[in-house]
């Protein structure tokens, strides 16, 4: 399956700026991405990495042999674009912050029936998606798990729903941290462990603390 | 399966009270807990409420024919006495506040297998359980998957998790509606929606809102 990962390349994850700086947002966002990379290939897909700016050549060994694709508009046009153009066509786009996601996961979501099939995310967003006919489109503004869900109702399209914890995580603030250091398993969980992120609990919740 | 509903009939979902009243709040409590009943019969499973308090009789239509049992202990004690006793013997542990739970989201819980079958929640706690041996015993004070594991690791028993973005969602906080009034479909969604709560979006993020 032809898998695009959307990748925001200036100024990554700036919902994270009180606790990363910006190497540091950028270094943990390409061990995230080398992860979805990694588990979309296990997954049996062929990812496209669909980014905002070129990657220099020497960024990340991670993404040796995947194809690049550079888009500088917003994501929404950007991903429309490399939909399904015709009857026949499958494309699946998976979101590259989705730090929890495995093989078994994406597995999930590649087998989920429907004209399209949506890994709604925590909050109404849409972490990640197949498409599997030209009549649909996205729009990744505001609550995109329903207007995806209208669009595809509007286009008489069916629609299939995964229901995964792992797809719903994405990683855009400081509390989905804990997420990443309890579940994940690969780079970006050891890269919040190398940086002193750990798990605490504080009044019966769970949050997460750097170490000085 | 025997499933195990833990109640807490006394000031439920306090972490609500800036948004519902205590009579509000122990109304949602209730539709929750009808739909997690429901779902609970609708897999196969055979629930019994374990709740803090007896139930006024008239209280809920819901609960016809549902055996309960009352344990006014704190949470783990009172599920450690419910827990197996015995080889042979599995006993679910499904929290009373899964308002996304679904007889799918369960059927793939009751199926996951291993000594014990963990459906963490969101922010490291153990929203459903499957125990399969006598050994395990909970713990459900502060980050509990993560000490369900080391529990189970320590008394050498397997551990399958079941990964679900439906069982994950725990109803707690108020931003905790927007799953609901997004992927609910019973009971509890309709509650909040009759209540005036609807989802909007704000600065690109998605929240709630109530009507006046």
């Amino acid at each position: 399956m032809q898998v695009v990962v959307p990748y925001a390349a200036r100024d990554p994850k700036s919902r994270l700026a009180d606790v990363l700086d910006a190497d540091e947002r950028r270094a943990f966002a390409r061990a995230m991405r080398a992860d979805v990379v990694d588990a979309v290939r296990a997954a049996g897909g062929t990812p496209t990495l669909l980014t905002t700016a070129p990657p220099e050549s020497s960024e990340d060994p991670a993404l040796d042999g995947v194809a690049v694709a550079v888009d500088d508009r917003p994501l929404t046009d950007a991903v429309d674009d490399a939909l399904p153009e015709g009857p026949g066509e499958t494309v699946a786009v998976v979101m590259a912050d989705l730090a929890l996601a495995t093989p078994e996961s994406l597995t999930r979501l590649f087998e989920t029936t429907g004209d399209v099939a949506i890994a709604p995310g925590r909050g109404g967003g849409t972490n990640a998606l197949v498409v599997r006919h030209p009549d649909f489109r996205v729009d990744y503004h505001g609550a995109s798990y329903r207007d995806h869900r209208r669009i595809a109702a509007d286009a008489s399209l069916s629609v299939g729903v995964v229901d995964s914890m792992r797809l719903a995580t994405d990683v855009d603030e400081p509390v989905d941290f804990a997420e990443v250091l309890l579940h994940g398993e690969r780079r970006a969980r050891d890269w919040l462990a190398d940086a002193g992120f750990e798990v605490v609990v504080r009044e019966g919740r769970v949050g997460v603390r750097r170490s000085e």
